[in-house]
C-alpha cells in the first residue's frame, strides 16, 4: 500500500424543483450544494482505526485485531455492491450497540464507516488509519449530509484499497475521478446510505458523486451534462419537520381534491422541465438577464405550488418575504413544512445586498449561508486548496 | 299612474372563484355582495326630473319639456331591449356633454338614468319625479357598483312605468319580483351597463338582479338555485389597478410558460366546480365545520394560483397574512393587482375576532366591511326596513 494522506470532499444536495411531485411520478431536479463535507484519511502505524467526526461529537478508535474478529468468514467480492451483506450489517449493529431500528446519527455514521472499511479490506490485511471528517452541512436538514459523508468515505477508502487511483497531480489544487471510478464511488456510497437510511432513493449519493444537476424521474437518475454554477443563499429555518408526515399530508390533499391537485403536479413537472431547458441554454448561449428572470419566475411559481400541496410554513413565508423585499426570489427545498429554503442570487446582485439579506435572515433566527449550486461532485484536494478553518479541524486529530 | 314613493335596493358582486381563468374558457363563480345600492323614487308635481347621487356629488334636475325635446321621433317598443338605441345614446351624449369615449362616472350615471327613463316613458307623457341613490359600495373597485345602480334604476322605473308591479305588500319588510319581472329588470339593467361600460359581460347586472350565486362559463350565465349565505369581510386595499393590464399580464405569462400555466387554469376551474358542489351540499345537508374547512382550503389554493397567474400584490399578501394570523382565510376578488379581497368568516367566528381583524386591516390603510355573500338580489323595501343612516340620506333630497 502507498503512503496515504489525502483529503477528499463531496457536496450536499438541494432539490431545485420537483420535491413531493417526484413521489407522484413527476420529474425532480436535484443539484449539488456547495456546502461540502471534507474527509482526511491518513495512514498510521499504531495498529488502530480512528474515526473522528467532530460535528457530531464522535471520536472512536479500535484495535485492528478487534475489527478483524468481526469477519471470521469469507466476504463477497468487492465488485458486488448492489446489496448489503446482511450478515455483516447484523454483526456490526451488535458491535456498535445499535439496536434494530435505531437511527442515532453517531451510530449510523460509525456503522457506515465500518461496513465500507471491512468490506473493502476484510479479505486482506486491515490497514491502520485515521479518518477525520468535517462538514459545512447541517445534519438532518434534508441537505444530503449523510450522502456527502458516505461519498467521502467511499472515495477515500476505495483509494486506500487501491481499487481506484488518487487523481490529484502535484500541480493540481483539486482533481476528480474518471466516470468509471465515479461509478464505483457512487455504488459504495449508496451502501453507506442504505445503512444510514434503510431505503434511500440514491439521489443524494449520486449528487454527491457527480455534482452538477440530476434529473430524477420514477426512480431513474440521469446526471445532466452541463449546468451553470448558480449563486444562492441557503437558509435553514430550523423548524423541525417529518418528511414522512409531509409526504402523507400531500397525499391526503391529492385524495381530497384530485381534480384541483392533479393539475398542480403537472404544472410542477413542467416547471422542472422548463428549468432544465433554461439551465441547459445558459451553458450553450451567452447568459442574459432574461435567463435569470425566468429562473426567478419558476422559483416563485413553484413556491406557491408547494404551498398549495400543503407543505408551506410561516417561517418559509417569512424567508420569501424578507428576500422579496431585497428583490430576491426564494423557495423551500426538500420536504418543506419548515426546513430549508434557497434564494437565487443574480450575477449582478451586489455583495452589500447579499450581506444585508443574510443579516436580515439571521435576525429572523435562521441559519444562512452564501453558497452555490451546480458545482463539482466528489473531489480530491491538495491541502493548500482547502479553506484554512476546515484544514485546521481536519489536522486537529 | 299610481302615487309613487318607493325604495328598491340591489347588491354588489364579488367573484368567489375563477377570476381571470374565465377569460380563458374556465368556470367562474360570481356571488352577490350584501353591500347594497339603495334607490328611492318619488313622484313629484313640480314638472321636473331630479337625480341625486350624493356618493359621486351629482345633483341634477331637468324640466320635463327639455327632456321631451330630446325624443322628437318614435321610440322602439319597450320590450325590444337587446340593443341600445344608438340615436338616443348619441342625443343624450350631446345633451349631457359626454364626449365620445368619456367614462366619467357622473356622466355615465346620468346617461344611464336618462336612457332608461326616456326609453320607458318617451312614447307617453313624461312623469315628474325625483330619484335619489345611496350606495354602500365603493365605485370602480370591481364590486359591481354600476350594475347595482342600473338594476335599481331599471326596477324602480319599470315599476313607475307600470311595466311590472311593485311587489311589496303592506305587511312585508322587503319583497322580490317574480322570475318574469326579474328578467325584464335584468335586461334593462344590462342596457344601463352597456351605456356605462360599453361591452359588459352581463354578470354584474345578473348578480344584482338575482342575487345568490351565478356560474359563468364561456359567456353563458347560469343562476344557481340555492346557496348558503356566507359571512365575509370585504377589504379594499385601495391599490389602484387596471383590469386590462392585469388580463394582459396573465395572457403574457400563459404564452411564456404554456406547459406550466395551462394546468393552473385547469386547477382553478376545478376549484370553482368543487366550491359550487360544496355550497350546494351546504343547502341540502346540515352544515358542518368540514364544509367550512373545504371552503377555506379552496380559498387558500386559489389565492396561490392567482399569484402564480401574476395578479397578486404585496397589499393582498398583507391582507392574507393579517387575516391568517386570526385563523381566517382570504383571497383577492376580481382583477387583483391590488383592489379588493374577501375573507371567509365561519359561523362560530367570534365577533371580537372579527372586530379586531377589521381594526388590524384598517390599521394597514385598507377599507374593510363585515358583510355577506349569497344574499338576495334586487328587492323592494318598506321604509322601516331600511337602515336609518341610509334612509336619512335618501330622505334628504
Amino acid at each position: 500500500m502507498q503512503a496515504m494522506d489525502y483529503i477528499v470532499s463531496a457536496p450536499g444536495k438541494a432539490i431545485l424543483h420537483g420535491e413531493h411531485a417526484v413521489v407522484h411520478g413527476k420529474v425532480a431536479l436535484a443539484v449539488s450544494l456547495n456546502l461540502r463535507t471534507y474527509l482526511r484519511l491518513k495512514a498510521t502505524t499504531i495498529g488502530k482505526v480512528c474515526v473522528n467526526l467532530p460535528n457530531i461529537d464522535i471520536f472512536l478508535s479500535w484495535d485492528l485485531a478487534e475489527l478483524k474478529g468481526l469477519i471470521p468468514y469469507a466476504l463477497g467480492k468487492k465488485e458486488e455492491v448492489k446489496h448489503l451483506d446482511a450478515e455483516l450489517v447484523k454483526r456490526l449493529r451488535e458491535f456498535v450497540g445499535a439496536t434494530n431500528g435505531s437511527l442515532d446519527t453517531g451510530n449510523m455514521a460509525t456503522l457506515a464507516f465500518l461496513y465500507i472499511y471491512l468490506s473493502l479490506f476484510g479479505s486482506d490485511e486491515l490497514p491502520s488509519l485515521t479518518v477525520s471528517v468535517w462538514s459545512e452541512l447541517p445534519t438532518g436538514a434534508g441537505l444530503g449530509s449523510s450522502a456527502a459523508y458516505s461519498v467521502c468515505l467511499a472515495a477515500a477508502l476505495l483509494c486506500a484499497s487501491g481499487a481506484i487511483p488518487t487523481p490529484l497531480k502535484e500541480w493540481d489544487h483539486t482533481a476528480r475521478w474518471c466516470q468509471e471510478d465515479l461509478e464505483m464511488i457512487n455504488s459504495w456510497a449508496f451502501q453507506g446510505e442504505m445503512i444510514i437510511h434503510g431505503n434511500p432513493s440514491g439521489v443524494d449519493n449520486a449528487v454527491g458523486t457527480w455534482g452538477g444537476m440530476l434529473r430524477f424521474l420514477a426512480g431513474k437518475i440521469i446526471p445532466l451534462s452541463r449546468v451553470p454554477l448558480l449563486r444562492i443563499l441557503l437558509t435553514n429555518t430550523k423548524i423541525p419537520r417529518s418528511t414522512k408526515v409531509l409526504v402523507a399530508r400531500v397525499k391526503d390533499r391529492i385524495n381530497k381534491f384530485p381534480s384541483v391537485m392533479t393539475p398542480v403536479l403537472d404544472s410542477v413537472d413542467a416547471i422542472s422541465c422548463t428549468c432544465e431547458k433554461v439551465l441547459s441554454e445558459m451553458t450553450f448561449e451567452p447568459i442574459t438577464g432574461e435567463h435569470y428572470n425566468t429562473l426567478e419566475e419558476l422559483i416563485d411559481i413553484n413556491q406557491h405550488h408547494l404551498n398549495v400541496l400543503g407543505v408551506g410554513h410561516p417561517a418559509l413565508d417569512t424567508l420569501c418575504r424578507v428576500t422579496s423585499a431585497k428583490g430576491l426570489h426564494s423557495k423551500l427545498t426538500g420536504a418543506g413544512g419548515g426546513g430549508c429554503g434557497i434564494t437565487l442570487l443574480r450575477p449582478e446582485t451586489d455583495s452589500f445586498v447579499v450581506q444585508s439579506t443574510v443579516q436580515d435572515l439571521r435576525d429572523c433566527g435562521f441559519d444562512c449561508w452564501e453558497t452555490s449550486i451546480g458545482g463539482p461532485g466528489v473531489q480530491q484536494h491538495a491541502a493548500l486548496s482547502v479553506k484554512e478553518e476546515v484544514l485546521e479541524v481536519l489536522n486537529r486529530y
